[in-house]
């Protein structure tokens, strides 16, 4: 964008990415998503849809064609010769966490970006289509439930799902969806907003949300598999709020005491299975007595909080979750309080397809770059795009101080990496007979 | 007030507490610092000065002189046929929790107003003056601190404690007792607002908090000591947030698990101490993770908690301390995470003094009343006029639901039994020799 000719003509000329582009995209979505603090882009709310119409300018100034589908995305096309074929399809998601970073989903876009951008640059048309979908609702923050867009797009939500609210303003995720330009009524008959058949396999460009590339010094990674999980939004402990001087321990249904015997029981569990070889992560990130009455001088009588626990494993996923349950009605049992329990959200753990797993590490190779493979922690839509039966596969970019924070740190040479591979690794799969 | 001439002849004849008056004064409260679900009165604040500009108003209706001491209290006076002779002083507070009460202190208040009262009804002039004094700023639900109004008539209140903020406000302590008209620069000075040399006695009757006298169907009991406590408004524990997928346990520093684990240890001591025949109560009334930044995906980095403990006798208290800091030191090692304590606070346990324990149950037996003496789970003012060496007495009014909640409920019949006692009690030691 701001490159000059000279600059734009030897990145040509090697068929690189354009890095004055991406820089350019990163500075505008940030600059139109900051909150203050960090980024906030709302899943299906104001600065997701910003992010969206960025993209979408930018694409249709380099000459490509865009369209929005019935889930309200955006989808950047490049033709290939035989547009009937099966397409090949990159991106990522466009909404982000309160008070996030401007890398988590943003940099998958403007990677498929860059590879379409270059491609159209370069006068270089493939066999096959190639498509980016800049995706919307892909972060659980909002509406406690993650992938909520790629979902959508593959008919797999429910009206539960559609009834959600919003985590601020209570709204329904059906209202919410509408506002941004959804086909709810489509969605809601879990209708497929896409042909599956036609999309030949799904890539995707994200940084890295744990530590692993940092800690091995390694500026990309191919991802083997995405961890599943299980969740509830909110488990609230009952017991009875009475003056902390006057009732006896023996007396108390206190929801604090209560709660925390529960998590450090889990937090056992959780040593056992690790020891047993066993993948599982287990996170209660959101904790908070009665704000409305609660009091030094006063006994809690109730807890809300969030529980998440994540596998790789389906089975280890489903094993927590019965001693999780188990626990709850012992303690509940033991200190006569009562743990309810909201609606179960799950997301399913995902392997990523072998074949391009091989592709893109032998494409990192062929352009000197390390081909390390990696489990994602975090979940990611190639998640559901994987469970739908779609080839798909992901690309690691090292990123510092982890994600869903404002501190994410991306360098720019290892995004430009990254996008090399997933251009080299598309571009070659289109062009096969 | 409300009560005709006949009923007000026949209570008056039977030396009988006008039960038609503190009828009216507790409905007058109720309506003038009702909050729509309970009653707040504030320390400091106008609510609480509403309340004592009622009593005060009432006290001048029936004839009886009133003032304000330099710590904003109301005194309303009787005075006695030699009143250069020490004074007996009754009453009890007039603040309440948020969302409290109407009985918790205003009881005791509204008891003394009607001892005055018939008395000055009766025509009745004691050797010695008998004074009541309406109390502000009892409750540490405010300022995180108990019993600020009686000691700072005491002259007991630090810089410190001057400079504690407002719950809600911040507003530092100092400023709302200005507000409320203290005399704060004596206060800081240290200065007693009153000569305790004076103070024969403080007695004060209370509604019981906890759950004894219901159970053992019980319409008052007598006070043998009061509980002290050592608390923190406010404990940070200070972990590390990160994404929930991404990072695994051994790399974690999660708040939330720490401190439930801090807290589980805690409940295994204090359980232990119990069975040793320890009093003890141990109380996390307030716990929230960052409201600004928490997230059910996101590792919680931080969370805060109050945390009290309370007890009869000074030593538990000290040791059970001694635990909670060792168990913070061991947590915070072992988990990588740092318990940031804010100012410890306390309030000192305290004994009734047994001759007025003996005088308060006499005078129940002679009336046909239980004369069942227990302790106090609950603080009360009583405790800083006994610690700084004024004999202290406490009669406690069965009271159903405990307290610091709007749904304490006290009978009427078994308030009025309760001001009977302290009548007779305090008129007959008012005209000894």
């Amino acid at each position: 964008m701001k490159a000059d000719g000279a600059t734009m003509a030897s990145a040509s000329a090697r068929g690189e990415p354009d890095r004055d582009l991406c820089e350019a995209l990163f500075e505008e979505l940030r600059l139109a998503t900051g909150d203050g603090v960090g980024i906030t882009r709302e899943s299906f709310g104001p600065g997701e849809s910003r992010a969206l119409d960025i993209i979408e300018r930018t694409a249709r100034t380099l000459g490509l064609a865009t369209d929005r589908d019935a889930g309200a995305n955006l989808i950047v096309t490049l033709s290939g010769v035989q547009p009937d074929l099966p397409y090949f399809a990159c991106g990522s998601h466009l909404d982000s966490v309160p008070q996030g970073g401007n890398f988590d989903g943003g940099a998958g876009v403007i990677a498929g970006l860059a590879v379409l951008a270059g491609l159209k640059r370069d006068g270089i048309v493939p066999r096959r289509t190639l498509k980016l979908f800049a995706l919307r609702g892909e972060e659980s923050a909002w509406f406690g439930k993650a992938y909520i867009g790629s979902s959508a797009l593959m008919g797999r939500l429910t009206p539960e799902d559609l009834a959600m609210p919003h985590a601020v303003s209570g709204r329904p995720l059906r209202d919410c969806m509408r506002t941004a330009g959804v086909d709810v009524d489509r969605v809601a008959r879990g209708e497929p907003l896409l042909d599956r058949r036609m999309m030949a396999a799904w890539v995707e460009l994200h940084i890295e949300q744990g530590p692993v590339l940092v800690a091995r010094d390694l500026p990309i990674g191919i991802v083997t598999g995405i961890r599943g999980n299980l969740r509830h939004r909110s488990v609230e402990c009952l017991g009875e709020a009475g003056h902390s001087g006057a009732v006896p321990r023996w007396l108390r249904r206190d929801a604090v005491f209560a709660t925390a015997e529960l998590i450090t029981h889990l937090d056992r569990h959780w040593r056992t299975l690790l020891e047993r070889g066993r993948d599982l992560v287990v996170t209660s990130g959101i904790m908070s007595t009665d704000l409305t009455e609660h009091a030094i001088a006063r006994i809690p009588g109730s807890l809300r909080f969030s529980f998440e626990m994540r596998s790789q494993n389906r089975e280890t996923l489903e094993s927590f979750y019965d001693l999780f349950l188990s626990e709850c009605t012992d303690i509940a049992d033991q200190r006569n309080v009562e743990f309810k329990l909201d609606r179960r959200l799950e997301s399913a753990p995902a392997s990523m397809d072998l074949g391009w797993i091989e592709r893109l590490r032998a494409t990192a190779r062929a352009l000197g770059l390390p081909d390390e493979a990696l489990p994602s922690g975090a979940g990611h839509d190639a998640a559901v795009f994987a469970n739908a039966g779609i080839p798909s596969a992901m690309i690691f970019v090292r990123n510092e101080h982890g994600s869903h924070n404002p501190h994410e740190s991306m360098r720019m040479s290892d995004f430009l990496a990254g996008v090399a591979v997933m251009k080299r690794a598309l571009m070659e799969a289109a062009d096969e007979r």
